[in-house]
């Protein structure tokens, strides 16, 4: 069947917007991973352009005249045909994109430029009040940034439906009061047990021997690296510059082992969701991760169901050892599961466990709203901080830098969209897991003996190859039968750290 | 005094433009270093989408009408004033660009593309045939676009202005003519000798060791790291993100130490040439070297005539040896000396000495306008070419993959416009190195100290920093006094080798 011209003229236009969006990709890539520090004010003015022209040429009145002519000719199309979700995703976007009018884009943009240039100066200086007057403005913006989508029923909606289409409060808000009423007991009887001894991991790793490894794992998880590449930089992330190019970066800590080999894990299963998206959507919006929320549970899965599981190191530790002889050498497998695995309350997100993590998101989650809901004035967000943090976790900031101002994603965008999908992605993680499991009982002693193959090929077929052709909440429900639902993640934390601690 | 409003809206067209290029540059870049051989297909896409934008928005007639309702303003300006450099040369590349259909540039685009694939085939197998008629399509495309400027004297003239404005085959020929005249007789007394021993070049040099010296090289010669990075690629090559950004590349073999070693002190000179053009110009079409020629003779000029001396080697040397010690330990400076200054009769151009080099150039060039002026089909170029390399050097090729096959140049964009400003760099860089010692006669004995303050300063003083603001003639007269000639080189040529060679 031949291509309707108006879809055809469509898709012309989609892969000049995507081709602006992946060269975008590309200098922010390279500014975080090779970039001379001499390169920073011109790179500054390169991405800036580029999203400039990206934004004008995806806005351009003639992409809404199409997709108004296409609407009629959508129950034409096959109902499974991906030109409709084509047609379906871009109108989406497009109605996103031209409700915020270009002048407030590029205010917010060159305000949190600014804002993010303050924080890190802030941060260094332990000092929230340096960046106290901007973070007012960003609250004032984000709120602003809501309002250009009246109709929502909490304000920070249209805020999350960014990363996270369809997400609401309404949804977030009693999952997350269930997830921590189960969780604040857990973490309760687990630290009243004596802490494992992490020191194993503590001693001193080669950077060289420690990159090898994680690509080897990296490798045997499936990630293709002929269409993929691992580098380092300060903050690990991973990066599509189209189906064909997937790459993540690392941060090597020679004095801690544990620190390069998850984040390799976790940006892997980034990547592997990236690298199996149907290469027919290559160039076109469809190619993207459904959300951001399904797009974390890939990460988690790989990184805490599989990653931090006994049965995976059954496997790679035998060859950690080897690879490691002197520093592992008088070290027992399940004292490195233990230790791993070891739960503390903690003052840092980034450094936190999987089970004590839930509680750091959720501390940041409420405090957005508040601020959006008004009740919460930004000179007292420390206050609130510090105040949430003896009380959901027992410990008190002992200045900013380890407080309010630790995390970037405030002081660097918007308040409010960001931090849910963290726990949403937990949550999601095992539930898709025990889903695969179903399918294929033999994931666990296949895990064990070092293959990924069926859980790899189940999580391409039911998550990655979508792409954006199917939205979050049909993904959920196609692929484990139900929607997302907090069971599958509990019986997981229960279960695994009963056994560990002896509950 | 405030700028002018036009001048402001052109210098803001221009950025936009800039932007464009200098993200193009990046993917450049990162396709030739990095890129997994999955992200060619998308790669290949964003390089184009961003070209067409960028040759859309120079060519937008918007900019011509600003040229135009500029040039009554230049008389208001000073002579001196870099915006009168800048409407001169935007107003030149202006004219150029408009005066080639898009339709013929996207044609020239894709065919070029093509032939570049059907050449890396052709070498491979050492097939001429098999790119033949592609290579005969380029030569007809290359006549066209040549004819989109009438006027001129010779074909080849608009090719050759395209890199280096105001050169003409009617001054590259006479120039070329006694330039041959003069190395055929030398070139024999040199060969007539018997040849220096090499195969101290010919240990096995591990990779890192050999990229530490070269980088600590670049770094004694000027190259600020903090603006720049080497990288490995295949080819060696020089590229500027901005003023701020200079990066080079090289290729390492680790049985031979020259590879590597000259490369980068050849990309150096480039990168020394970018990093110091005059910050003022950043992001504007002033912003890159005044010509290829000018710029190969700072590649040259460093690589040779500093990279290859005697003096250089006095301090360098021991250090090299402490690098090395097993494999140099037994090698005097002298002998090393006379190894990467060996001069031999040889098949392959990017191999060949300082003093042949010339003449592989000169069999090009001349090829090339005999194919240009219609007196030479391509389906006689093989037999053409091995007649010149017999004639000229004394040797055949053995096949076409080290004959006619072997620079990708032809392959990979048009015939003509190129090989002539490898030769003339040579030239120049000896009339430029002579000045610079008349300013600073201790500039030898300063290189013998590994110092290279005095020559940097006077390089950037006299042609880094003024970018485009002058032409190349403006530039080799007003830093060496004199236009292009031959003299300096030929007695750097005679008095070099007649020592070594105790002519």
């Amino acid at each position: 069947m031949q291509m309707h011209p108006k879809l055809q003229e469509l898709k012309t236009r989609l892969a000049e917007v995507n081709d602006l969006n992946e060269a975008n990709a590309v200098l922010s890539w390279d500014q975080m991973t090779f970039m001379p520090p001499g390169g920073a004010e011109a790179r500054g003015r390169q991405i800036a352009t580029l999203e400039r022209l990206s934004h004008e040429k995806f806005t351009d009145p003639e992409i809404g005249k199409l997709l108004d002519e296409l609407q009629p000719v959508v129950p034409e199309l096959a109902p499974d045909s991906p030109d409709v979700a084509l047609i379906r995703v871009t109108t989406h976007d497009y109605q996103k994109a031209v409700k915020v009018p270009p002048v407030f884009t590029a205010e917010l943009s060159e305000h949190t430029s600014k804002t993010y240039s303050a924080w890190t100066k802030a941060r260094a200086e332990k000092n929230f009040k340096l960046v106290a007057p901007l973070l007012e403005k960003t609250l004032d913006l984000s709120r602003q940034l809501a309002n250009f989508y009246p109709g929502y029923q909490h304000i920070a909606d249209p805020l999350i439906d960014d990363l996270d289409e369809g997400m609401t409060v309404a949804v977030i808000r009693p999952l997350f009061q269930k997830l921590r009423t189960e969780l604040t007991p857990l973490i309760q009887k687990i630290t009243s047990q004596a802490a494992p001894d992490d020191s194993c991991l503590r001693r001193e790793f080669p950077e060289e021997e420690q990159l090898k490894f994680g690509l080897e794992v990296a490798r045997k998880m499936g990630y293709d690296f002929n269409r993929g590449r691992q580098d380092k930089s300060p903050h690990p992330f991973t990066t599509s510059f189209s189906i064909g190019d997937v790459r993540i970066t690392t941060r090597v800590k020679t004095n801690f082992l544990a620190e390069a080999l998850f984040s390799t894990i976790h940006e892997s299963g980034h990547a592997l969701y990236e690298q199996g998206i149907n290469p027919d959507f290559d160039g076109l919006p469809l190619a993207s991760g459904t959300s951001m929320s399904v797009h974390e549970s890939q990460s988690r899965l790989w990184e805490n169901l599989v990653g931090r599981s006994r049965t995976f190191w059954q496997y790679f530790y035998p060859q950690l050892q080897a690879i490691f002889p002197s520093q592992l050498r008088d070290v027992q497998s399940e004292d490195f599961y233990r230790a791993i695995n070891k739960v503390e309350r903690s003052l840092i997100r980034t450094d936190a466990d999987e089970v004590t993590y839930n509680l750091h998101v959720m501390i940041r989650f409420d405090l957005e709203l508040e601020m959006l809901e008004g009740k919460l004035p930004v000179k007292d967000l420390p206050e609130a901080w510090n105040n949430r943090y003896f009380k959901d976790l027992g410990v008190i900031p002992t200045d900013d830098s380890v407080g309010v101002l630790q995390d970037m994603h405030w002081y660097s965008g918007t308040i409010g969209g960001y931090f849910q999908s963290y726990t949403l992605g937990n949550i999601l993680s095992a539930q898709f897991f025990d889903a695969a499991i179903r399918a294929y009982p033999s994931i666990p002693s296949e895990i064990a003996a070092g293959t990924f193959d069926h859980l790899h090929n189940w999580l391409r077929e039911h998550i990655y190859k979508y792409g954006r052709e199917y939205r979050a909440a049909e993904i959920i429900t196609g692929a484990t039968g139900r929607p997302l639902e907090l069971e599958s993640y509990l019986k997981y934390l229960h279960s695994k750290y009963s056994e560990l601690y002896q509950l």
